[in-house]
């Protein structure tokens, strides 16, 4: 990357987790001269401006998206489309429109046919969230050695690609590039199965007669509570991603209940040394997983400060 | 809980995560005038004398056993037989037998026939770990604020059983008493299922052929990576959990793949309705065990540092 990327305005379409984590983030590193911001609701635009990571807050997503260098569109996947149907009559020649969202084949047949004449379009997806939502969730540090996928279309200007890839970068993240397909395919293992799997285990549990929920509750640092916190995440945001990347999630829907047919079948024939063999190499994962910087190393994610800090010390295993 | 519990010798029958954390806890509290310590492995036994939460280290369980006042067996539910088999002929009357297995169906069953006469046999299972194991892996910390469940069999002397308890508060647990088979079935949900499926879906995402390992690994921060910890999880223990808990287990996974083939279908016909509220009631149950003190507030687990802090500070959301 070489020059510093820089906008002179950037315009946020929808200002929760990831909008206002990218606010905060342009902020820290001086990216924009001037961030607008669009939500649907007053209170949220009202408290995005209190917190500063916008400079101007605008009722409508059109006279946000005016005059902007580089739009990032941040609602839900649902309403990505209607968002930029909103914005195509403004959208200023040369500027860059980019997205965040989770699935990346539906964002380009829903935005691809608003985008004016040119206009660069890059669909994009930061790999980074919370279990939290709305204008206060944000936070600077979000994108920070986490991934950013963007996913071009063809015919892509390689330097609008590159001034988009500089930006994340200076927001703090790696940039990826893949084709949207492929995105799709991966997301759908590595972020929306487990969601999926968290929400239907969490479901689950709440619905049985013989244990009670304040029994799940209470037991819950067993194991129970580590889905808790995916099972917690933003609902429009998972409905629409279940409703936007239908075949692949369910093609690894598919692989996941083969799979766990089969575990079953071991545990009912007590055939330990298959149980034995998966629980053995599930296990390098996780540590590949901490080597790439992706998860922290201490034990209980770190939940246990006295032990954390003894960990960080030393590092036994 | 009257008097401070004190043991005058208890002995630990393996030294890994939960028989290390125990002598931890002890040490801190001043619990037992003398502890000595069983592990099958010589360096184990050498590590833990090194790290010093026993006093002394036995090259067998019954040695170890010998006139201890608690025996504490902290194997691998498989071992729990056999070891109890061996210190059968030199418990001391009078003597607290206990363990710390994660069922107990399986333990009354294997350990009860090898309870001498006048030995207070009485099964227990602290709620709490991490996904490491080993000598080194234990620390003071870990049953703070936790739960510890006693499941007394028929004929439990009332003293007997408040002295353990008495031990396991002064350990900084909670403890609760429950009948062996409810614990089974409460466990099958809140831990076993929760294992098997972390380690299911590892399993799963390792198999692809279309994504690479190297993809899932480099964009776990998506949901992926919150599986791994579990799926690091000792691969014995819980080869021993699948096979000695078998019918709750079986019960629970049908139960959640036939909630699982519902969301599927949910998905497949786009059903965003049953989708949305599904999402949206499994939410307040993460809320519920912040609440009880069973896992942290701050977003993430609190993985992200600076954004822990400042959620500590003014706990928004």
């Amino acid at each position: 990357m070489s020059a510093k990327p820089h906008f002179e305005r950037v315009a946020l379409m929808g200002l929760g987790l990831i909008g206002g984590s990218l606010g905060h983030a342009m902020k820290r590193a001086g990216l924009a001269g001037h961030v607008s911001g669009y939500a649907r609701s007053v209170e949220t635009r009202a408290r995005a401006l209190e917190i500063g990571f916008i400079d101007s807050a605008h009722e409508t997503a059109a006279e946000a998206a005016k005059n902007a260098d580089l739009v990032v569109i941040c609602t839900p996947v649902g309403a990505l489309g209607s968002v930029a149907a909103e914005i195509e009559p403004v959208l200023k020649k040369g500027a860059i429109l980019t997205d965040v969202g989770s699935v990346k084949m539906a964002v380009v047949r829903d935005v691809g046919p608003h985008v004016p004449e040119g206009v660069h379009f890059i669909p994009g997806h930061p790999i980074a969230g919370t279990e939290e939502s709305g204008p206060d969730a944000g936070f600077a540090e979000l994108f920070d050695g986490r991934w950013c996928i963007l996913t071009p279309v063809p015919g892509t200007e390689p330097q609008a690609l590159e001034k988009l890839s500089a930006f994340w970068t200076a927001c703090g993240s790696n940039v990826d590039v893949m084709e949207p397909r492929h995105h799709d395919l991966v997301l759908a293992i590595v972020s929306h199965l487990p969601h999926i799997i968290a929400y239907n285990i969490v479901g689950t549990a709440s619905d049985l007669e013989a244990v009670t929920q304040s029994e799940v509750i209470k037991y819950s640092a067993s194991g129970f509570r580590d889905f808790t916190r995916l099972a917690a995440s933003d609902p429009t945001m998972w409905r629409d991603v279940c409703l936007n990347n239908k075949e692949p999630i369910l093609e690894m829907l598919g692989r996941f209940s083969e799979d766990l047919t089969a575990l079953q079948r071991a545990i009912r024939w007590g055939d330990g040394d298959a149980l034995f063999d998966l629980f053995t190499r599930t296990r390098a994962i996780r540590r590949s997983i901490i080597d790439a910087g992706q998860d922290i190393a201490a034990p209980n994610f770190g939940r246990n400060p006295t032990h954390a800090k003894a960990a960080d010390e030393d590092d036994v295993q």
